[in-house]
């Protein structure tokens, strides 16, 4: 492994510059391989891993009462949050490669069915929401404040006002151009009265809102159930069972609205299931008395869910505020039938965590493990160190010619002061969902790897060919 | 073309779905092809074009005197923004592909020089900014709020009292880690007094941030370095001339500092640039009789810019206030020297085009151009319109099989009810830095397209396969 890292910093021209510095300096982070393979990923460089020890867990949430469901601690334990303030995270390196892969598969299932993405303000001007007659209505929930001039805004909890009034403001827009599928991935605000589970229920969080506008009941109905699909969808690539139950409207209002849940302990939402026939209702939506479904009269049975997305058929509750119209098929003037559909993406990473994690292991959707394989050469110093550093060292290579979609996918732990069950420790606590080591195996006659498939569970020992054969086929998005 | 519409609508199963509803129900926008080349994108059905007449300017913004400038004007004209608010704009889709496109370029420059990623909260604790004395010291600019229990918050400008916390409460942080290079893409709020210019000056942008933590000063002035050496290859990249200026600190406060400017009249910054020796200064930081270069003695022009980076070297101004601390060498307690480095994401992208458009063409850096390619066949009715249909669909396929890159990049002008010149004027407009047009020459016997190559003024007539070839060559990131 020392070899290896010699090898590294020699290839590096930006590590031979800082060797000139006074000898105060550390080693850069990254190792640009001469091939042109891109950077090799170093974890004793990456932000975080001193956080995997239990007593190092921050301290602002870190005593066991406050640690309330298995996501929250277990993302603050390996590092992946960490408190800002009541309700807030900073979300560190792994969560926001996680992120950022949950939003490029949101943006292919949204585009898909013909969604544009736009981008507004979180700053929303009070009187839109005095028009829709939510500045009231919201109450403590928003979080409001004043510009220098004494306007007010409030920090936008969803955008229905300022959507509807951007495309109100199009004066000419034909039933030719609907229907019109709006959406954005940014941050948004509640004031939480008492935030809790980490990422699931925070005060400031990201969140996909999509807003439709369609030419009449049917199409916004048929477009209801294209997005519906495409959550579906969604949740089916992520590899998590997701309950669509029928929900209340709530401060957003419309006709419809449907939940999408994933089924866990620690869901705040009671969901009444039929067994039978597919119905899912919040029991919110139900009578008291109703415990037969009313689809098919057979027995429901309640579970818990955490809320992931939600879905609402709002008619023309806004754009006949805001006069959001067309001109229709007569050539006259028609108020826009509208939809808007959530989904927490902070929220499905805890969701997600919290529904496939052991107690005290981190496991991923597949497509958004921030990154997909961990390496561990052998400790420093044990007599199969500088073969099979080499070995690894190769194998790092070998991944990124023949499998380049996981060129910045593959972690190298070099921390090669810990012995190999130490870090295979941490890497199983990570989640990457394949963790290749290189043990005694590695000096046999022909080098074998073993290698962990998180995912499914299983341990296999392969040669560095088969290692490579196996990852050529790893998706990612 | 209406025949080539037909087979899009043939194609795609969700047209065929719609086509079942009642007839008020228009068409989709994305048409599947079945060679999973994946939609044609027609620009008939995305949210914009409407706007490309002048008399349709928003009338919040609309009125002359408060178009200050070419790139607020252009961008609101081509349906890019429409104001929200004093301040604050709504990104449109052709903007939030330019801007998505630079983050990623971004990206890959912090990345390169060892860059991680994260992401912190827009509300950032009063208690923080008043240790660092900012709560006071930034006066009006803050925009503030309060919680439902009273707790004061301030939406963050920059972030360099939160970073500094979030790195010092990591207890066991060891010379070995540093240097330590954390950066956020994210949104950022001043109140500003007068914002104007678009998105040069608003009270609600996106920011690049990064901050840098190295164990000594010499380590530290390094990093400086390679930052500016980052910031520099990112703009060689988009092929912007830019200027980096000594600065002052202003309140983010440290020892060294400079800006990055885009040399432009509509620029609020005055700079001292040196001809012969690449001094720059912005004006403020140099005396009132200083005519001469302080590095070679010779004289002095002045030109206007837009600043569009900052990089500061802060010393320990922030790790002493917040004790962000690593041990040394020594295994002794020492304080982290901090650098902070921003990038104006929203405001490259207007200062972009303020200094590559014409006045009434928007002209982008190739690489962050929303989409790379327009293709515009005839007019329907006209004597070339079937052939040269057919031909554009067929180019359309042959881009995404040659030169798959450009998936995705590629948009079909099918407003075939508007005459080819009307459409080549609003595809100049907008800026794609190719257009193709199926003119007259499409009916020859080797059939000839029109291409207008936007970024070096040259059209050239070339058969299909020449385009393809043409195309093939073109980088996107």
């Amino acid at each position: 492994m020392e070899g290896l890292l010699t090898r590294c910093r020699t290839l590096s021209a930006l590590a031979a510059r800082r060797r000139q510095l006074s000898g105060c300096v550390g080693l850069c982070r990254c190792h640009h391989d001469a091939a042109g393979r891109g950077p090799r990923l170093l974890l004793s460089r990456m932000f975080q891993p001193q956080n995997l020890r239990e007593d190092q867990v921050p301290s602002a949430e870190g005593r066991s009462r406050d640690l309330t469901c298995k996501s929250q601690r277990l993302m603050l334990q390996a590092g992946l949050i960490l408190p800002a303030g009541p309700g807030c995270y900073h979300l560190l390196p792994y969560t926001v490669r996680a992120m950022e892969k949950l939003v490029r598969l949101i943006d292919q299932e949204m585009q898909a069915i013909g969604g544009q993405k736009i981008n507004m303000p979180c700053l929303c001007p009070a009187e839109l929401w005095r028009a829709s007659g939510r500045w009231d209505l919201m109450g403590r929930e928003l979080l409001r404040l004043k510009d220098r001039h004494g306007k007010e805004y409030c920090l936008g909890p969803t955008h229905e006002e300022a959507v509807t009034a951007l495309v109100a403001s199009q004066k000419t827009m034909s039933y030719k151009q609907l229907p019109l599928l709006l959406y954005q991935v940014t941050r948004k605000f509640r004031d939480e009265p008492r935030p809790r589970f980490g990422l699931l229920r925070g005060r400031e969080f990201h969140m996909k809102d999509m807003y439709t506008f369609d030419v009449c009941r049917e199409a916004a109905q048929h477009t209801y159930g294209l997005v519906s699909g495409a959550y579906r969808g969604l949740f089916g690539r992520l590899g998590l069972r997701c309950v669509r139950a029928q929900a209340a409207v709530g401060s957003i209002g419309g006709h419809t609205s449907h939940e999408f849940h994933l089924p866990v302990d620690v869901g705040e939402d009671r969901l009444a299931v039929c067994p039978s026939c597919h119905f899912s209702a919040n029991v919110e939506t139900l009578g008291p008395s109703q415990t037969s479904c009313p689809a098919c009269q057979g027995p429901l049975t309640e579970t818990k869910g955490i809320e992931v997305g939600h879905t609402f058929y709002l008619g023309t509750k806004y754009s006949s505020v805001f006069n959001a119209q067309f001109t229709n098929a007569h050539g006259e003037p028609s108020l826009a039938e509208m939809g808007c559909y959530g989904l927490g993406v902070t929220r499905i990473l805890a969701a997600a965590i919290e529904a496939l994690s052991a107690e005290d292991c981190i496991r991923w959707p597949g497509l958004v493990a921030p990154y997909q394989v961990c390496l561990v050469p052998p400790k420093r110093g044990s007599k199969e160190a500088a073969a099979a550093a080499a070995l690894v060292g190769q194998l790092y290579d070998d991944i990124a010619d023949s499998a380049p979609q996981l060129r910045g996918e593959v972690v190298l732990d070099d921390r090669t002061h810990l012995t190999i069950g130490h870090r295979l420790k941490d890497a199983n606590k990570l989640g990457y969902p394949f963790v290749v080591i290189a043990g005694k195996r590695a000096l046999e006659d022909r080098a074998h790897l073993e290698v962990w498939c998180q995912n499914t569970g299983e341990v296999v020992f392969l040669p560095k060919e088969g290692v490579v054969e196996l990852l050529t086929g790893v998706q990612v998005v």
